[in-house]
């Protein structure tokens, strides 16, 4: 399928997205402004895309995954305005526009990303795609619930600053922080389809997760080189960030080439694990979009 | 049941919440520790023997509401670690300890915080109590992510915040804000145990919402008051915090005398609803020891 669309889902996504979020004037106002500020604005949705993929490979109904792909574009929202606090990384720029603490203010910010947590929960036990299906449902909480905790999300996230201004990081360190900090997040779009599926081998379990992995990863080497290579104008982010935290990255580790060459690599297994499936084409469509991605 | 005793679970929910925390030494250790000593520092344990005390007049087994009660006092004591930043209220003592970001550092706080709510949420999504009954997870787990979020606990705080300094507060607004700052939660600990029982009829959800929103209420009342009338020492946080940070309180506008009254006038409407069940005794011990403590 030469021509398949990667943003087949786009305009499902904004759809779900906004109709889950509380409207901007909903009691406090301000709170539920901040909360869409930050989960509407302007952003590629690969993880909500990433779950509509596994779900169409998997022959999964897109009602079952709705609330899925809701939360967790609702959780990766939250972790990008708690990351960006000034106790954090301290940024003012995302996605080309002020951070929420700049937009809002800090309090605000950090209640914005509280309640967006919260929502992320509340949509997958409530969504009415899964009504039929407790058990399906269940499994999709505590899939996300794992992916975004403190042996998930949030531990990564404390790796990657404890591991900054250090100069003794291994790739294995590395490698550990990604995985949490950016992979648990990803790898839990193709579980939480997976949840939902009625029926799947444990070879085809094992396929997902291969490939689940290695494309996390493969998404934070790629953010790493693009932080040296990209524009600020492009990322919508500060461009240079990392080196002037002080951050270990790939390129820094192995040098620009080789950090290339394992995105490649990663790519390729990620891929390669597919061929389980008949038709596994959607996820390779975004496999390519990440690892070939210039923002 | 005149020698009820009230801290009749206080021993089974030490011991649940520490089984469902990661241990000290699980990578990110420090993340850990930050979330046990936020979990596990001393206190009242109200919430989750409320959720106990709901679940024996309700005739819910235990082990159906472990999870709840843990993961209930996991939000709480996230909450607190959250309130407490120099962003929101700036306090450096909780429970007679430094709080969270002073014993450790800011960025570690939010995470720990952060990693708090996901890992309430996994415990509910997890706990073996429930495995045969995935309707009532569901339930229990849309009942706290309603009660936690933009439109409970977290809007109430964002409510608080908006009302400091003002000096147009009336007692509507007061209601309003802790009715979603303080209530809903509490609410919720009876809730998710309604959530796990066989059958209940509608008059005794009603009687458990009256008495939940009462005695929440109350808690709150009797916070202001002991605001004033504690001590430092006793309150285990900094006593007149509230008239430092120009706080509407109860006592503030109603006077000191009307406002214990009003605590009295909640208690008598809790536990009067209360006759419904043919035995509400660990719930009247509870409202009681809220309406009456001295910290």
């Amino acid at each position: 399928m030469d021509n398949y669309q990667v943003p087949h889902y786009s305009q499902r996504i904004e759809h779900v997205l906004d109709a889950c979020l509380p409207s901007a004037d909903t009691s406090p106002a301000r709170l539920h402004e901040a909360m869409r500020y930050a989960a509407l604005s302007p952003g590629k949705r690969v993880r909500p895309r990433l779950v509509y993929a596994a779900a169409e490979v998997l022959g999964v109904p897109v009602t079952k995954v709705d609330g899925a792909a809701a939360a967790i574009e609702c959780i990766h929202a939250y972790s990008l305005v708690h990351d960006d606090l000034p106790a954090m990384d301290d940024d003012d720029l995302r996605r080309g526009r002020p951070t929420t603490h700049i937009a809002f203010d800090e309090a605000t910010a950090i209640l914005a990303g509280d309640g967006l947590q919260a929502l992320a929960f509340e949509i997958v036990a409530t969504h009415g795609g899964l009504d039929d299906a407790p058990a399906a449902r269940a499994a999709q909480i505590a899939t996300l619930a794992h992916a975004v905790g403190s042996r998930g999300m949030v531990g990564g996230q404390v790796l990657d600053m404890g591991a900054e201004g250090r100069d003794d990081v291994t790739t294995d360190d590395l490698e550990e922080i990604h995985n949490l900090k950016t992979g648990a997040l990803l790898a839990a779009c193709v579980t939480m389809a997976a949840d939902a599926a009625e029926k799947l081998s444990l070879d085809q379990r094992a396929a997902l997760d291969i490939f689940a992995t290695r494309i996390g990863l493969a998404f934070q080497v790629r953010d790493d080189v693009l932080d040296i290579e990209s524009s600020t104008e492009k990322l919508g982010k500060t461009q240079g960030a990392d080196i002037a935290h002080h951050k270990a990255t790939y390129p820094a580790l192995l040098g620009l080439g080789e950090a290339k060459a394992l995105a490649e690599r990663l790519y390729t297994e990620a891929t390669a694990a597919l061929d389980i499936f008949d038709n596994a084409e959607p996820l390779r469509a975004i496999a390519a979009e990440i690892v070939k991605r210039d923002h």
